[in-house]
């Protein structure tokens, strides 16, 4: 094993599809990443069935045994003080203490991961809770990042500036996106449009040190003139949704199209499908990633697959290597 | 012309693509609907011009000159108590005072619709302010109606409550759907989940005589599990507009397949391009409808084409049936 190796933390538990899934994609990325390695941390019986099939050094992957598992339906305070040897709570603890360690991932309740980036993980100095960012792919291949998409719904003006600058700094490092173009989600461009809210937060916006380019409209989100869009976690959450809503919709007309035309199975309505499923299903993109925390944690979509897992993991290794060049200069 | 000619009154200043469309739009729908009559405002030579080439009889058609119009950048509150003389007001005064006209349509600035809708016309018994619905056509060729998307911002609780009794009725009104089901838009289905405002909403509506199933995501819109979906002005406008900014990414998505495929401009691609633009164009429905005011007042979009317009006049035409119909029952 490198001496560099550095290692990724994998909570298993609380994808649809189940754990194995998610030790799989960990092997994928495994495979093509000969520096990385992982900590995995699940059901013994689960790695030891995946893990049996892989060539993947040994020494490249460690296992941590969980004896409890946070559902989908347990309070998102429970961690707070409490399930240590859940797989969740195992998996935070352990980013937090090894120096080895340089990213989590979780397909697991989201709400015990918001408390647990808290109070089991750590927030960077100034940040009062965590930001939930999610990257989505606009029609040329580029990105935009949409925060907060669901962990604070109740917002200050002085939120939404933070989440500004946590999210250009995300962008910057994630997608190589230098001063990233920011914009604020309202329900119209114009400075005096918007909510109480957004009206405060243009103000604080407009004078703050990031490339600020006023309100933008949900139209706009994914016309790629800007990188970064910041909203409240109500507002963010639905208009995140909305994206696979219109997307899944989109992919139902051309079905629909396919069929009138007696070329359902063609070649051609099977690529338009697929390239379609690929823009607006976000679970190929992974999930939505925690800003503010000390370390990077990301929260898999519930129906991860091994390509979630994999593109995910993708993702923290450009940030990793971004904050290490940064760090080097 | 017959004794029972009802005719809806239109202003035909503010579209992009100019007032003559829009007076061709109002042509189109006499020719098809025999009994329908109109009252148009707006500019002398404009209507001329349109009305010289037309066979429609004479008397069905009557003609208000403006003086004045009401730009995009006028304040909102200009139409209170001032600008008689403008396309606007003078459209809301005809619809207001005149028994024999049913409805307005406007393409003009959409916040003095809102204050002239108030001022002008005037609110049914009950209502504080109007609302503005949009509906939005799902895969399957069904409507779900979203409102407010966007004439209040800020809204309490028994808002909410007010926007799901007048989105329920004019589902039924407009679409012929019985007890439609009502949906409260939020970041998760479960009741507590939500916002401060929807979870106190909720609590109204659970206990609202109306056909409430429950909080909706994003997902689920386009969904056909709902036929109203409810949500405060500044989130019902973010959803809306995400709606025509998804679907014009799809349609970029099929573009750029199509011309990997070198079938860019095949009958199959460009059929494909059609029915998407058909689904998620909400221009090609009209535009948004105020409830609330004492007779049915419509906004059409900015970009209104002759398609627009008729499809606006024929689903007023259906509201007015359903009301005519109730009312001899």
């Amino acid at each position: 094993m490198s001496q560099s190796t550095r290692k990724i933390v994998v909570d298993t538990y609380g994808a649809d599809l189940g754990e194995e899934i998610i030790v799989r994609g960990v092997l994928t990325a495994l495979e093509e990443y000969p520096r990385l390695g992982a900590v995995i941390v699940g059901s013994r019986e689960v790695f030891n069935k995946a893990i049996g099939e892989s060539n993947i050094e040994k020494d490249r992957i460690e296992f941590i045994e969980a004896e409890d598992f946070i559902l989908s339906t347990d309070a998102p305070t429970c961690v707070f003080g409490g399930r240590d040897k859940s797989s969740m709570v195992l998996a935070l603890n352990t980013l937090k203490q090894r120096e080895d360690c340089f990213a989590a991932l979780s397909p697991g309740n989201t709400g015990a991961l918001f408390v647990g980036s808290m109070c089991r993980l750590g927030l960077r100095k100034g940040v009062k809770a965590p930001v939930l960012s999610a990257a989505i792919p606009t029609p040329h291949d580029k990105w935009v990042c949409l925060l907060d998409c669901g962990a604070s719904l109740s917002c200050t003006p002085a939120d939404l500036e933070k989440f500004a600058f946590l999210g250009a700094e995300f962008a910057e490092l994630a997608f190589g996106i230098p001063n990233p173009r920011v914009g604020l989600l309202s329900n119209g461009r114009e400075e005096n449009k918007g909510s109480e809210l957004t009206k405060a937060a243009y103000t604080l916006l407009k004078k703050a040190d990031i490339n600020f380019i006023g309100n933008i409209e949900s139209y706009d989100l994914l016309s790629e003139e800007v990188e970064v869009v910041v909203a409240d976690g109500f507002t963010g959450n639905i208009m995140l949704k909305s994206v696979e809503a219109v997307g899944s919709a989109a992919i139902k007309v051309v079905e629909r199209v396919g069929r009138e035309l007696g070329i359902e199975n063609s070649p051609e309505i099977e690529k338009i499908i697929d390239a379609m499923s690929h823009k607006f299903d976000l679970n190929i993109y992974g999930g939505a990633t925690f800003l503010g925390t000390v370390k990077p944690l990301v929260k898999m979509h519930g129906c991860s697959t091994e390509a979630t897992v994999k593109s995910c993991i993708e993702q923290l290794i450009r940030v990793e290597n971004a904050v290490n060049q940064n760090s080097q200069q």
